[in-house]
């Protein structure tokens, strides 16, 4: 069994940890944070077997290193650490932007260090250890960036282990994905509380009409902010253009509503229920 | 007890039914619908005491009607009715949008039959009394219009039995405020399935990284694209103004990110993250 340093132990890290200690997957896991009351909450919770303030001395004895820290904290990290691994130590992230990464993390590594991309698919809106989940991963896609064979198979049986479906996926082409399905829908949700505000109405008064439908429509909105401005940053191109796609769908509506359309109207709304069925199955 | 006619038995309509039965508020519920399979699936749900097909039969014996089908059949329907209400016979409906219904359906009714515009605030992406629910309207909000001060409050009185808390609101302040925090929600919803599908990358693959976020900021886009497009066009007005301001807080992200502006871009999702917060207590 590994000893798995864990660098990050927030909702993901977090999630990994006791899911690695509830499954018996490591012989050991290691938390880095960078507040001692992080680490005690990760104690606490039993997402890991002991915790340090220095990720240098985290990583030091580690088979298996996971940075599971903002996008852009990552790169700086791995330069941090790089001198600290030992040879055949395999690194892996859980960053919501691949190709960036997987640049910028691999050229500050040692040659016998491999640097295989990773990106689970599950999350919540709540961060912090507090929200963790050992069954966070259970079904969800995890995505493995191409590399060297050996690690990524490991890390594909560490991932079956974790109750995650590990798929293999180029960088650019999980960039574009994700820019769709999960990043869009961020920006979109935090627009649309945005504009919710944005009228002018008073807020008590918005909140005495909030039902479900704006409670769910909004609820990525309450994620933290940190990571989504790193998030998008790391994904311009492909971000811009899934809000570009986003614009054209809105001026559908938009337009049809100016112009009265009643069929225009219906048919944009029923496209989106048949799209969503379809998606959602 | 009031014999109460419900017509239009979805999931409004079936839900009101429900919880007027479970909570011995009427002495019968009478639901009138289109097809002869609804009428027998609220009566299997226990939404109903009897159905019927013709709304005019159904309506003859009421001392309340509640109007529960799409917005842009009430008025029809009230006309069609209006000759077989008893004098002190109430009306009201359920409709999303209350301007223009509190306008088509009063000057519909008869001098003796009272009509108040009403609209719980719950819902569901489902519709059909299949979804109908008696704790539907539990800690709702449900406006209802000013209008002859007895009916409303023989209404209010109803609708706090219900389990709803009922507030009195112009109809015009009703629209804008729904315009924001339900209408704008539902369209936004529907914009992003749609550009979701519209970068081109293939369904199975946009199927398998689907989490969460995307989950729940497009379950609303499911509603029945009917109800839908009657709201957009009879609240036309302030559903455009609120697109207004979605478009704005949407350039806001888009801009920053263009400009690869952190500080902008953290700003826009700290926002959304405190008034979401602020709104949700």
């Amino acid at each position: 069994l590994p000893v798995v340093a864990i660098v990050g132990v927030g909702l993901i890290g977090g999630s990994i940890g006791l899911a690695l200690r509830e499954r018996g997957l490591a012989r050991r896991v290691i938390g880095v944070a960078r507040r001692e009351e992080t680490v005690r909450a990760a104690m606490e919770r039993g997402a890991i077997d002991e915790g340090t303030l220095d990720a240098r001395e985290g990583v030091a004895s580690a088979d298996l290193v996971v940075l599971c820290t903002p996008v852009l904290t990552i790169p700086p990290l791995a330069e941090r650490i790089a001198e600290r691994l030992w040879p055949g130590t395999i690194v892996t992230d859980v960053g919501s932007t691949k190709e960036y990464l997987s640049r910028e993390v691999s050229r500050r590594l040692p040659p016998g260090c491999p640097f295989v991309g990773g990106h689970p698919m599950a999350g919540s809106e709540k961060g912090g250890v507090e929200a963790a989940r050992a069954d966070l991963f259970e079904g969800a896609t995890w995505v493995l960036c191409p590399g060297e064979l050996d690690p990524l198979a490991r890390l594909a049986s560490w991932v079956l282990a974790l109750g995650a479906r590990p798929i293999c996926m180029e960088a650019e082409a999980h960039d574009r994905v994700v820019a769709a399905i999960s990043h869009l829908p961020h920006v979109a949700a935090a627009a649309l509380v945005n504009a919710v505000v944005a009228g002018g109405e008073e807020r008590d008064v918005l909140r005495t009409f909030i039902a479900g439908g704006f409670t769910s429509t909004s609820r990525i909105a309450s994620s933290p902010p940190e990571l989504w401005r790193d998030i998008c940053l790391t994904n311009r191109e492909s971000v811009l253009a899934t809000l570009g796609h986003f614009r054209a769908a809105l001026a559908r509506f938009e337009e049809a509503l100016r112009r009265e359309d009643a069929a225009g109207l219906l048919a944009a709304f029923a496209d989106a229920r048949e799209a969503r069925e379809e998606l959602i199955r």
